[in-house]
């Protein structure tokens, strides 16, 4: 997989623009999922209601801040895929967009961030006190939601996977700042903090609809997989000066010496000069303005960029072959068009 | 209630001490539930471990720290009160104290605190990063631990808990510094964000138990009015120069302008010079060396404390009377006795 010859076009990490392929899989998935959608929305907006006004209007400012809902897209999408006909996944969809949430308005707090989605986070306009409790009560109220769906499982599966995203989550905090991460410590990373929601998303909804262990595991496979590849490609577009179009500052990860997969290949690739300058800027975090493109330039010059998207596009295939065991139907297009569209931000 | 006529001592507030009846009571709760509470700490132990290490030892240093452990407590004293003889509440013990550990580790970020327990708080040591991501992932544990219970019914009861919670939490933040706060809305939020966990606490041992809806709800509202009493005493022993000796700093609350009932009956029982004073200090927040002992004098002058520990004995009477459905036995007398310890800790 490793590619030193490539160079990467960090505006255009392949140099090639796919846009219009991406905002069709993106709006049949949309499509697909609409009236289900409405219902998820409808729930998204009573449950975060409180009589304390502070709290809907927190969460409010996230939630309703033009986020894709993605993953409780995919909660919907598997259901559809599997011909699911009760009313279960609505809540439970409602539950992972909720955990999703919680987790970001912590992320946010933890990492002193101050954009998200092109609006100002909730801990810089409110500070960090109320969006640390507002994160909580949205835990709290995935678990109620959870609870409604009276599926013990379900509740297993997504209690589970609440405490690997957390897990997964300190597990990066004590490992941002070292430069000798394994591409596989790495990935274990990613996997707790992205992929595992990702997954449970997916699964819940097969069981739900009480569907067989196979179908069960295709699906929390497609997740898993699919979240990996997300992951990869959000860590190659911290890079991308395509990252300010979503409200996003190049170079986050690198000025909060963050390290992820490009950087970790860079390093790894790199001659002793460049691992001075990795350790200095990543490792003790000294950096001057000058740092952040000579650090593109050199991601640039070993492909690391590039590797990464191909990383991602080997994960993509491995959720794509999750569904083989579907019979070909409109979900299912829908879900192995929006692993390549998951990957063709990128461009 | 009101008592403008008696004047309190700070130190001790109705100066009379009760330290022997005390010990008795908590030792006897605490011998109760010995054997059960060592399966507790054997599952905290083990629950809390994770191959992240600072995990663990971020977790274990407040949860080693001494506490009394007593809302687990409650939960296997109701279950000897019921004569539960399953294992199911042990689970659920330790579901309670990693709920109110997560609270507390993400109260200590809240309020930037610095001492609890008389140690150096997690946010101290590890900053507020890891301390609300371990706090994110002890209450996660704690709802793979309930689901472990097998009861939806326990579930819904403590994930509701959970919301509330942390709805009280908000709400406290809301009306921290408006001394226009009614003594209702004050009860509000010390019955959200500690007297519903405490009874929960109680009420779930007589549903994994299997018992009578009277049988379940006795305990929910012994639990319910233990925890305002707790509440109280805690509020009225911020103010007490005792707090140093578990320690606190005497008038944390006063410092960080948050008001609870001895300010809220000194204010409005107080003259227009009184009202001024409480308005700076603990509106506006702006306090000068010399405004703790003013304060302490004017709760003194007005009788507050004592009239806080007067609205604790009431809802702790009312905490004895939901027991009275229960036969004697030892359980039911540890079970009294200690809503009259955790009152007198006032003395």
């Amino acid at each position: 997989m490793s590619d030193k010859t490539r160079t990467d076009n960090v505006v255009s990490i392949h140099g090639r623009s796919s846009n219009a392929k991406d905002s069709t899989a993106i709006d049949r998935l949309q499509e697909l999922t609409a009236a289900d959608m409405t219902l998820v929305n409808e729930t998204v907006m009573s449950r975060m209601q409180s009589p304390v006004a502070l709290i809907p209007e927190l969460a409010g400012h996230l939630i309703s801040s033009g986020g894709k809902r993605l993953r409780p897209m995919l909660t919907l999408a598997s259901a559809k895929l599997i011909g699911y006909d009760g009313v279960r996944h609505i809540g439970l969809a409602t539950a992972v967009e909720f955990i999703h949430t919680a987790t970001l308005l912590h992320d946010d707090v933890v990492d002193e961030s101050t954009l998200r989605r092109g609006k100002k986070t909730a801990n810089l306009i409110w500070g960090n006190q109320p969006t640390v409790l507002v994160g909580d009560f949205l835990f709290s109220r995935a678990f109620e939601l959870m609870v409604k769906s009276d599926s013990l499982r379900v509740l297993k599966i997504l209690s589970s996977a609440s405490s690997v995203i957390t897990e997964g989550e300190v597990l990066q905090l004590t490992t941002a700042n070292d430069l000798s991460t394994t591409e596989e410590k790495y990935l274990e990373v990613i996997t707790a903090k992205t992929a595992v929601l990702f997954a449970a998303a997916c699964e819940v909804a097969g069981v739900v609809a009480d569907r067989s262990e196979e179908v069960i595991s295709a699906l929390e496979a497609y997740g898993r997989n699919l979240g990996i590849a997300f992951q990869l490609i959000d860590d190659a577009m911290d890079y991308s000066s395509k990252r300010a179009t979503m409200g996003k500052n190049t170079g986050d990860d690198f000025r909060e010496g963050k390290i992820t997969l490009p950087v970790i290949l860079a390093y790894r690739r790199g001659t002793e000069d460049e691992r001075k300058f990795w350790k200095r800027t990543m490792q003790a975090v000294r950096q001057t303005d000058d740092d952040l493109p000579t650090a593109l330039a050199t991601l640039q010059k070993y492909g690391t960029l590039s590797a990464t998207v191909d990383r991602a596009r080997h994960y993509g295939e491995m959720a794509k072959d999750a569904l083989a065991i579907f019979d070909d139907n409109s979900a299912k297009t829908a879900m192995l068009d929006i692993v390549d569209f998951c990957i063709d931000r990128a461009y």
